[in-house]
C-alpha cells in the first residue's frame, strides 16, 4: 500500500501506524524485522542491520532472539480459552520462555499480571534479562477465574541465537554534521508509547529528504530501547560525538495531551535551547521534566563520556498518563490531531536548526532603514511591528549569540525570527560568522 | 543674562530652559545653533561643530540643513487661520517641505495629525527622511473644521546643503578615562523630552568643573538625535572605545514621576552598576525597563561593535507618558523640583564614579579597632551603626571587588559608603589596588 | 570524674558542661587554663600553649592576664550585699579593673548592667579594651535599690603580664589535609553560648579518634573568641591555608531550637556545600543566615587574605535567642536533646566529608544490572526506589563532580548516598577521580 497523500499529514501517519500496530515487536525477532521492512518500503535507503546474539556492546550482551507463535491459558475443566494471544499480543509477558503444563489457581496467579485501576486494561509487562514466563489479562477477565479450577498454560516460543536488528537511515547534507533522532521499535501492540515515534520519525525523514537543500546530514535510528541504543552506540560512538550537533528521542508523539519536555543530562545543549524556544513561543503550555525523569534512551546518550546533546520533546510523558503501557495505550489513544501537531512541532524545530547561525552586524549604528523603505518615514507610525522585530534582531547580531539564543532574549519564536533573518540577510544588513 | 545664582539649582535650571523653550529645533538648522550658542554663554569652551550636508557617517547620509519661516492654514472663504506656526512650532510636521496651495478637506486631512485620545494637544510629528508636507493640531481644532471648506496651505520652508550642528564641551581630568554624557537638541518646544536633557547636562558640567580635583575627564555632547549620535560616533569611535568607562544619555530628566531606568545592551557596566546602586538605596521606587523598551541615542551607543557602557537614568521614560512628545510636554510639566531631584542623582553618581575604586585591607584579620577608638569597649554596645558598616565593608576589600559591587553586597547606597572609604583610609585601614 | 558511658551521648555532654560551667573564665586567666586542664584529662593529647602579654598578633597586642578574687556591691547604711560574685560570676564586668570605694546611686548607675526586658536576667558584659570596673544584675535587684543610699563598690581583681593561652588538639589521618574546627573558652557561667562549642567538640574529638579509619587530619582548636583566633592564625596561618579544606565554627550547639546557618565569606566552600546539603536533607527546617550576620570567630577566618573555609552550623544563633548573654542561657536552657542532636549533625557531616570523592563510572552507557542482580528483571517491578537512586547517581558521575553536589542535584543527603557509592564501588561500577 503507498500512502494516500491526499489525506493530511496527521491521518497519513495514523494509517502507517494502523499497519504497524499488529505486529508482535520485542527486543529482537521477526516482529522487528516486519517493521523495519515496512518503512523501508517507504524509505529504500533505510538499512537493516544485525548484530549476533551473544555480541559484546558495552557491558551488555546482545540477548538471543525470541520467536512465538501461539500463547494461551485453558481451564481445564471447560476447556474454556481464558486468554489467547491471538486476540492481542500484550496477552503474553514478552519475551516469555515456552511453558506447557497444568497448575492450579495458586501457581497461575504468580504468572498473571493486571491492573486492578486499571480493570479493563491489558499491561504490557516484559522479562527481557530473566527467563520467565507469565500473561497478562485485564483485571475484570481475572476476576471471573475460578481459584478452583486448573488451568492450561501454554505458550509456544523459543529463544536461539539469531540476531538484533535495528534500521539506519541517513540522509547526506552540505556537511557532515548531523541532526539525529532516534526511536524504538521494540513495543508491540502499543500506539503512543511507542509507535508514534517511529510513524513520526518517517515522515520527518520525508519533511527531509524534501527540503530544497539540506545544511545538516540527518540521521534516523530504529532501534530496540535500551539494549539497541546501546549496541548502537557502540559501533557508532565516535562519528556521533564528532558529529551530533543535536539530538532527540522519537516517543509518545500522538495523544492530545500537552506537549512535555525532558532536557538533555547537561541541560543547555543546541537541543535543548531549540526546544525550550519553541515550546515556549511556538507551543506556550507545555510540562517541564527534570532529567532525573528520564526513562527512554536519552539513558545512553547522555551517559557520562557519550554526552550526546539529545533532550525529548513528547506529548504526554510515558509514565504519566494512565494508559501507558496498556492496551489502552491503541490506535484511538493516539490521534491524526496529536500526530499531526508533533509532526508540526518537529519540522518547525528542523527549520530552526538549519538556519540557526551566529551573525554579525554589517554596520557600526543601526542602519539606515529609511534609506532602504523599511522604515515608515513619518516619526510615530514608525517603528512597530516587524521593523521594531528586525532592529531588535539586529541589535544582538554581535557575532557572538547565535539566532536562537537571539530569539530568547527578544523573547519571541526563533521560527518567526526566521522572516526576519531572510530580511537582514537581502539588504545585507547581517553577515555570518563562522 | 547671567543665571540668577541665588535661585535653586531647580529653578536655575528651569529659566535656563524657558529660555530655550520657544526656539525651533530640528535635526539641524538655525534653531540648533541658537541653542548651542546660548549654552557656549554659559560654557565657552563648549565647540559647535558641524559637518556639512551629504557627508556619509557610517550607513547614514547627512540631511540637507531646513530653515522654516512661516507656516499656516487658512480656510479660503473666511479667511480664518486655523492653525498658525508662529502660536506654536510644533504646528508644522518637523522638517516638512514648503508648501503654497488651495485643497478640499479630504485633501486636506491626509497632511493633518491630531491626538483623539488627548483633545487639547498638539502632538509633534517629524518627517526627516521623506519629502512630506504637514500640520498638527488639537483634536479640538481638528473637529472645528467644515469638511465642505476650502483651505489654503502655506509653509514657507527650504531644504538646502547646510551643515548638521553639535556642540562638544571636554573637561579634562587627571586620567585620560572619561565619563561620557551625551543630549540631544533636535526637539522644538517640548521640556521633559528633550529639553531637560541639555539643560541638566549644563548644569552638571558646572558642578563636574567646581569638584575641588578631577579624577576623569568629562565628556558633554549636545546633538540632533540619532543622526547626531551616529555622527559623533563616525567622527570619535576609537577615543570613546578608548577612555569611556561609564556614560549616560540624558533625557527625561524634568518631570515630578517616579526615575525609570533603562540599561545598557550588556547590562552590567559600570554604568548600569553605579545606577543600579544608587536607584536601589539613594531613590528607592523607581521603574526598570529593558534593553528591548531602549528609544534614544542608546541604540547607537550600545549597537555591537561601538559597544559603549552607556544606559540611562531618567524620570518618566519617553514614550511611557501621555504628555510625551506633545505640546502637554511644556514648562509646567516639567518643574524645578523634577529637575532638582535629577540633578541630585546625577551628582551623586558622579561623586562615587570618581571614589569608585578597588581596595585591599591592609591587615590579616580584623583590625583592633578598639586601640584606634573606633569600637566602643564595652560589649554590648560595640557593633552597631558605623562601626559594623566599617567593618562589613573591610570584610570586603579583598582587591577584587570595587566599592560600588561591595555597597551591593552590603546592601546600601555606594554614595553613603564614601564616608566609610574615608575613615577606612585615615587608619590606614586598607589601600588602593591598581 | 570519667565521663559515664552508660548515659546517653547527650547526657555526657550535659555532664562535662556541668562540670565546666561555675569556672570564671575571661580571655585570659586562671578560668581558661582550667577549662583546658579538664578537657586534657579527656584527651592527653591536648596541648595547652600561651602566648605572653604584650605580644603582637597581626593588628593586634595580646592583653594582660586577668586575675579576679572577690567582687561586690554593699549598701553602706545596711551593711547588705546588693549583688556579689560569689552567687554568680556573670555580676562582675569581665575583666574589669579593681575597685574599693564608696559611691552614690547616680556614681553607681554608671558601672551597672541590667535589662528591663528581661527582669530575672543577670547581663554578661565585658569591657576587654579599655579599663572599667562595674557590675551587672537583674533588673529586680535594680528596682530594689534605694537612690538615696550610699553604696561600697568592691572588686579585688589585678591585670598583670602573664600570657593568653589557648588549646590545640591534632588528629592526624592518612592525609596531611584537615578538617578544622575552632571553638572558644572564654565565656564564664553560660551554657549555649558558649560551653556548648567546647563540649562538643571534645566529643566530635572522641568520634573522630575512634573512626576505623581517618582519611583526613582533624584539629581542634579551644581558644579565646576574637584574640585567640587572631593570635592563632598568626602563628598558623600558612598550615591552615595550605590544608584546611573544610572548618566550622562550634558554638550555640546546645539548645533545642532549629538549626541555624552561617555561611563563609565566600559561601560555596566544601564547608558550606556539605552543611547545606545536610541541613536540607537530614535536617529539613532551619534558619538560613548571610555572613553579614557574622559575629564569631568566622570574622577571623574568612577575612581577605586569611581565606579559610569556614562557615557555622548552630542550633539558635548567638544574638537571636533572648536568653543570649544573660544569666538565663544556663544548664535549662541547654539539654542533652540539644546537644545530641549537635552531635548526630557533625558526625554525618564527619562520615560525609571523610568519603567525599569525584567518581567516574567505568562503563560506556548504563551497566547491565541485570546480570548482576541489581535490577528486577520483571518491567513493571524494575527501576525504583534504591536502584533508581543508584543509577541517577552514576549518571552522574562524570569524573567532575564530586558527592555532594551529586546529592544536591539529586536532591537527596549526601551521608545516604555513602550506601548508594559502597554498593556501585563493590560492582566497580565506579571509579575515583584524584
Amino acid at each position: 500500500m503507498s500512502i494516500n497523500t491526499k489525506k493530511s499529514i496527521g491521518q497519513q501517519m495514523h494509517s502507517l501506524m494502523e499497519e504497524l500496530f499488529p505486529i508482535t515487536r520485542s527486543i529482537t525477532g521477526e516482529g522487528v524485522r516486519n517493521t523495519l521492512k515496512r518503512l523501508k518500503e517507504i524509505h529504500p535507503n533505510l538499512e537493516i542491520k544485525e548484530i549476533p546474539s551473544g555480541s559484546r556492546c558495552f557491558d551488555w550482551i546482545v540477548p538471543k532472539e525470541w520467536k512465538i507463535e501461539e500463547a494461551f491459558i485453558e481451564e481445564v475443566e471447560t476447556s474454556k480459552r481464558i486468554v489467547d494471544f491471538k486476540n492481542n499480543n500484550l496477552h503474553v509477558v514478552n519475551y516469555s520462555v515456552g511453558v506447557d503444563k497444568i497448575v492450579d489457581f495458586e501457581e497461575l496467579k504468580k504468572h498473571l499480571h493486571y491492573r486492578e485501576d486499571l480493570p479493563d486494561a491489558i499491561p504490557y509487562v516484559t522479562s527481557y534479562y530473566k527467563p520467565y514466563w507469565g500473561f497478562c489479562l485485564s483485571y475484570n477477565q481475572f476476576k471471573e477465574l475460578n481459584p478452583k479450577s486448573r488451568y492450561r498454560v501454554y505458550i509456544k516460543a523459543e529463544h536461539f541465537d539469531g540476531v538484533l536488528n535495528y534500521g539506519e537511515l541517513i540522509i547526506p547534507g552540505a556537511s557532515e554534521k548531523e541532526i539525529f533522532f532516534s526511536t524504538y521499535i521494540c513495543h508491540p501492540s502499543l500506539a503512543n508509547d511507542n509507535l508514534s515515534g517511529p510513524v513520526l520519525a518517517t515522515f520527518l525523514a520525508k519533511f527531509v529528504k524534501n527540503l530544497p537543500k539540506r545544511r545538516y546530514t540527518y540521521r534516523f535510528i530504529f532501534i530496540p530501547e535500551t539494549i539497541g541504543s546501546i549496541c548502537y552506540l557502540s559501533k557508532n560512538l565516535e562519528t556521533l560525538k564528532r558529529n551530533v550537533v543535536a539530538g532527540f528521542v522519537l516517543t509518545c508523539l500522538g495523544d492530545e495531551g500537552d506537549f512535555s519536555y525532558l532536557p538533555s543530562r547537561q541541560g543547555n545543549t543546541l537541543a535543548d535551547r531549540v526546544a525550550l524556544n519553541l515550546l515556549n513561543h511556538e507551543v506556550g503550555k507545555f510540562k517541564r521534566y527534570s532529567y532525573l525523569d528520564r526513562g527512554s534512551d536519552e539513558r545512553q546518550y547522555c551517559w557520562p563520556g557519550v554526552d550526546l546533546p539529545v533532550c525529548l520533546v513528547m506529548k504526554s510523558k510515558f509514565g504519566e498518563y494512565k494508559e501507558y503501557h496498556t492496551s489502552l495505550d491503541n490506535l484511538e489513544f493516539v490521534t491524526p490531531k496529536g500526530l499531526e501537531e508533533s509532526y508540526n512541532f518537529y519540522t518547525k524545530l528542523i527549520e530552526v536548526l538549519e538556519n540557526n547561525r551566529t551573525y554579525k552586524v554589517t554596520t557600526l549604528g543601526e542602519p539606515q532603514l529609511g534609506r532602504r523603505n523599511l522604515y515608515h518615514s513619518i516619526s510615530h507610525l514608525g517603528r512597530s511591528g516587524f521593523t521594531k522585530l528586525l532592529v531588535d534582531f539586529l541589535v544582538y547580531c554581535d557575532g557572538e549569540r547565535d539566532l536562537v539564543e537571539i530569539a530568547d532574549i527578544l523573547g519571541v519564536s526563533a521560527y518567526r525570527l526566521l522572516e526576519v533573518v531572510k530580511v537582514a540577510k537581502k539588504y545585507q544588513l547581517i553577515e555570518e560568522v563562522s
